[in-house]
């Protein structure tokens, strides 16, 4: 028993950590595989972009210096290639240290956190951490049910989390539906508008949500660089808001919390668009190539608009995850989303995907 | 007038972020300079390792992925190194984030907080964020009062930051008194022991403190590869405690809360005892330097186990920050200390400091 446990803050106390994928090195050890593919993170299967090498290389010199606590060329960079002004960012130790930063910036045990079943693992962390009451809304198709979302916004609520495109279903939101529930909410309540796949989003049908809260100065969108970008190792993020709700979110933060690296390799991953064009391409045809094979496999997914997909098992896929572990492919299984007979597959290279597709025939003919 | 001010926790309100020395690059921009010395945030004079920047070299093409957010690595590594359990580890965004984790734990707006005079300007800001009350003991000699800071103890004290070294007056407290507050203090009141500046203190009067927690599990030692392992710009520190605390801090922590650039370049640094030894020497050679240089200025300075050293101006020393900074040299001012007439000079390089004597010289001559 542990004695501290007591002096903790009541929240914690019930805090239960976010599982990661499982990482190679781990599977490694534990099986002996020389190789080990994967497709559990939503990584980006390209690698380190070489002007990222390059941008990281240029600064190796400089790290026993502190990073620049204000940001100020990332900052500069995403102000003219986002048409935001530079004080609407609040810079993040990953886009989930902005989502956080809400939580310790705005809500009390008093408040109720409005979020959708079937969201971000994050949500109901977070929400437990500083000890509000979590209030989930059945999902419709897997996606967000927005009508019910905004009947269960009370007097007590503060935050609504949307994901758009959600994890680990997928699910996009038009952008229309968007904006109204964004204008119907009370203006108390902040709206964190979690856009880590954004980029990933077919131009068509992609919301351009980041002039919204200059109409709406309750709404937060945050975005990454750990996706689309490639940095998932070095943590950058960010979030677009208000000029008001910037300014308290960067007094919350720490001073530091963006590492040197992180900034100018964000800073150089904004101006490589040939890697993300390269990325977007790898991911579509990523996705054609899994969900042909589902099809074979008679396998239903989530018609997907993020870089990876959830495929029904059409059985508990718990043990399917762990045969194909024995045959070194990591994937994500989604039981604690409340979708036990899901697996969730990132989209990887080619190569990668041949294996998994592979792997996955062999388990489910017993092989 | 911001509406969303109300909205946000009653400490955030009063929240007044944290201040860092003035960046190289903003001086050169606005006076135009090609050259600036900067001495005002105890960053490492010596640059990068070369086995932290073969270590960054190698890790490169794994950027894509997300760190392990077990540390498996680097806690072996510390664990061997410093003969505690790795299950007694919370690496940290910094050690400042160690730091934020104890409040973000433990403290919620009923509790006290005591801390020193003159100790480091993040105690108050973290006190501040959750809405806590700061008790703040007068120093004596520049220093800590134990006996005063054992008597400001309450029933609704729960945390007690010491600083050992204290930043920014560099004195340093004895292991015996040390460890006679320590286990003064009621077992409900978690004592952080900031130890960011321990590498520096001369062996003979170095308090080695890492086996306490076994003893007294309510103490948190932090550390930090900011300073003598020269990584201020990769953002990597930890804490030690009992296993209770550690699994409370973990549980709160973001699971990536450690970049994987961070996590090998600190685990190449903790194997680089030629780096370390050069650091030690040349901050010893450069203290020399400067201290000589103050006594034939006649100013007294705090004798101080840092990498840093506070000089009394005997006179206003906001003027004196201000005409370094027209010569190209940033100190810090440490009027928000309650030092109006001191400033901290960080030991530089030999040449660095040879700049700084000399600006300073012309300066208090009115040159």
């Amino acid at each position: 028993m542990n004695k501290f446990l007591e002096l903790a803050l009541a929240g914690v106390q019930q805090l239960v950590p976010y599982v990661p994928g499982k990482p190679v090195e781990e599977l490694q050890r534990e099986l002996g595989l020389s190789e080990v593919i994967k497709l559990a993170s939503n990584e980006n299967p390209l690698g380190t972009g070489t002007k990222v090498a390059a941008a990281i290389q240029a600064t190796l010199p400089e790290l026993t210096r502190y990073p620049d606590g204000s940001g100020f060329a990332l900052k500069t960079a995403l102000s003219d290639k986002l048409a935001v002004l530079p004080e609407q960012i609040t810079l993040g130790n990953g886009s989930s240290e902005i989502l956080e930063l809400v939580m310790r910036t705005f809500v009390t045990p008093e408040h109720e956190i409005v979020f959708s079943q079937h969201a971000f693992a994050l949500y109901p962390i977070l929400t437990q951490a500083v000890g509000a009451t979590a209030r989930v809304v059945p999902a419709k198709d897997f996606g967000h049910d927005l009508t019910a979302m905004l009947a269960a916004v009370t007097d007590k609520t503060r935050v609504v989390f949307i994901a758009n495109p959600n994890n680990p279903t997928g699910t996009l939101l038009a952008a229309d539906a968007l904006e109204q529930f964004v204008s119907a909410l009370p203006s108390r309540v902040l709206c964190v508008l979690d856009e880590a796949y954004h980029e990933f989003v077919a131009p068509a049908v992609r919301t351009e949500s980041l002039h919204w809260p200059q109409r709406y100065p309750n709404l937060i969108v945050t975005r990454t660089f750990s996706k689309a970008y490639g940095l998932a190792g070095l943590r950058i993020g960010y979030g677009v808001s208000s000029l008001e709700v910037a300014d308290l979110l960067n007094r919350v933060r720490q001073p530091f919390n963006s590492n040197m690296l992180a900034l100018a390799a964000a800073e150089a991953a904004l101006g490589d668009t040939e890697y993300l064009a390269e990325t977007l391409a790898a991911n579509n045809a990523g996705m054609a190539q899994l969900t042909a094979a589902f099809k074979i496999l008679d396998l239903p997914w989530i018609p997907s608009s993020g870089n990876f997909v959830s495929v029904d098992m059409k059985q508990a896929a718990m043990p399917l995850y762990q045969a194909l572990l024995q045959k070194g492919v990591i994937v994500r299984p989604v039981a604690n989303y409340e979708m036990p007979n899901h697996l969730r597959v990132s989209i990887g290279t080619e190569r990668e995907n041949r294996i998994f597709i592979d792997a996955l025939t062999q388990v489910l003919q017993g092989v």
